[in-house]
Formats: structure tokens, sequence, C-alpha cells
């Protein structure tokens, strides 16, 4: 099912729905295999409203593949702080936007447990296959902000196993093992396994 | 430009695309001129994530109408706190479900402003015509939850020259100065005026 273009040379090219360079140059370097080649792609991205991020992630990933015609990967991530019913969640960015890193301690305030997972979904699509990938790390809520690295709510964020934020740590020691990471590694294993068969 | 299903017997059939009947009745009665029917088209409601609820309710309706094909209306509707930076706006379902009014109740705790408002935008897909309503209500956010009529955050919203929450009124009391009333009387004005035109 594979057409011409997308393996010439013995390369998949995958079109990475994103403006965000930095994003392209942390999935560029997960893929250690030097057949799958990312590149970014800037169409406008859809988001739906929904409590899944498999379903957002897949949604965009339909409608960006409407548009360019070609494989692409698009990704959605979240916190999900268990005492809060997972709030922020799929709108994390909104409500960094708004209340921010403060209002989610706030919310917290006297609260014992403390326990966030942060998730990224990735969707694939590269036809007939539409495939979705999961990455996520767990760990604690901080009782204040710590450390000025990172973006969003990384500063009130405590991996599992660390002491520090994700805000306090090196973005090469946060992509090791964030979320993203996860979800990307588990993606492109997928496409190495796939054409490893053919 | 009105094609005559949309004018049998001098009547505009609009479809408001919602699953509440409630919703139906409650707009039916706004119509006060036999001319305009509303009746319920329960097609799956897509809604975008974005700041701007013109821009939800103008996404869902045009997908709406790619399936249905005929003239409808779509609502959002978000509570926006002052000092919350709009929070939660365009996200308040999700924010309801998971922190709840007790949550924003918490983020508001020792704030003075407590200046919010309810908003509707209801958008009107009725070709080659494409227009969205905007109705508000201000008021302020109780101290605490009171009244058990209604939903949502009803409880701890008191409108404007009131001292009652939106729970402790009746739905009719509610309804005649709500923000989805006048976001539908506008769109019902809106009709009223066309169809005179012609």
């Amino acid at each position: 099912m594979l057409r011409s273009e997308e393996q010439s040379g013995g390369t998949v090219r995958i079109a990475l729905v994103t403006g965000n360079r930095h994003k392209l140059e942390e999935i560029t370097r997960l893929a250690r295999s030097r057949r799958i080649k990312f590149y970014m792609a800037s169409v406008p991205k859809i988001e739906i409203q929904s409590d899944s991020l498999e379903e957002i992630a897949l949604t965009s990933a339909r409608h960006a593949f409407e548009i360019i015609k070609a494989p692409l990967a698009v990704d959605d991530s979240g916190l999900f702080v268990e005492a809060l019913n997972g709030f922020p969640g799929p709108y994390s960015s909104y409500v960094y936007k708004t209340i921010g890193p403060e209002g989610v301690l706030r919310l917290l305030h006297g609260e014992e447990n403390r326990r966030a997972c942060f998730v990224t979904v990735a969707a694939l699509i590269l036809p007939p296959i539409e495939k979705v990938f999961r990455g996520t790390i767990c760990g604690t809520i901080a009782d204040r902000p710590r450390g000025d690295k990172g973006f969003g709510f990384d500063p009130i964020f405590i991996p599992q196993g660390e002491r520090r934020t994700y805000a306090e740590m090196s973005l090469e020691e946060k992509n090791k093992t964030s979320h993203r990471s996860r979800a990307f590694t588990s993606l492109i294993n997928f496409l190495e396994r796939l054409y490893e068969a053919q």
C-alpha cells in the first residue's frame, strides 16, 4: 500500500503537523533509523473538544490529511490531575493561558493526593493505516512553581523518581523520558517494524 | 435565494442542532411569528477548541450543514469570569464536569472582582447567509452555591439587578433574560426582517 514517493531511496517521509520547529527537531532525534524522515507541515490544525486525546489527535490528523494528502503525524497533549478528575486534561493550554499553574495549585490547596500524569497521543495516518500511540509520564504536582526551563505546567510537575520539576531539568533530560518522546518512540518503532516486514 | 421547501405555506423551517428537547421548546416559544418553525436535528455535533464561541458555533454549524443540507442554527455557550481571564469560557461544560462550581469558587477565593458573564453565540446557516448572534448576560459569582434549579454553573451565578442565583429562579424567569434567549431573539428578529423584506 506504500506509494513510491513514500519510499524513494528506501526512506519513508512523514509530515509532522506543527508550527513548532523545536518539536520537529526533538522527534527527528528520536528516529535513529535513516529510513524515517519527518518534515514540518504547517497546515491549520483543527482541534475538536473531547475528553479523549485520541479522538482529538485523530480528528486533527484526518483533517490535515484532507489538505496535504500525504502520510502524517499529529500529536496532542495534556496534564491530567487525579484529584481534579483529570482537569485540565485536553484543555491544558487554555487553562494555562487563563488561570495558569497558580490556578491549578490553588485548586489543589490542602489536597493530599497530588498525583498527575502528562499524556501525549500521537496519531499517524499512512493510508490505509490510522493508528494512535499514547505516551504517559506520571508524577506529582509541586507545592509551588520551581524552575524556569520548559513551558506550560512544567514548573509544577515533578516526574516520578525525581525531586526536581520539569522546569528545573534541561530539555535533553526532560525529553529523554517525556510523554511526547514516549508516544513518538512507539510511533517510530511501529514504522520501523512495518518497513522491516516488507 | 430561498428554496421552495423553506417557504412552503409561508413558513421557514430551521433545524436546531441539539439533542436537548427543552432547548427546542424554549426557542420555539421565542419565535412568536408563525412563519418561523424550529425543529430538532440530532446530528453529531462537532465542537472545535477555540477561545471564540463564534468560531466554535460557526464551525459546528458548517459541519452540520454538510450532513443535513438544510437551513439550521447551532449555539454554544460559556461562563466568562473576569478575574480568571475568561476561564472557564468555551470549556465550561468540561470544567463543570471536572472541578465544578466549587472549583471556580476556590479559584476566586479572596478575590474582590467577582464579575462574570454568561454568553451564548447562535450560528445560523441559511445559504448564502452565514451569520452569528451573540447574547450576553453579566452579573457576579456568588460566595457559595445557592439553589437547586437549572444546571451547570447556575447555582453560583447572580445576574445583574438580582440577589438570587440562576438556580434560585424558575426556568421561565431565567429564560426571560438569559444569554441564550438573547442570542436567539436576535436570530429570530433577523429572520423576521429577512422574510418581511421579501
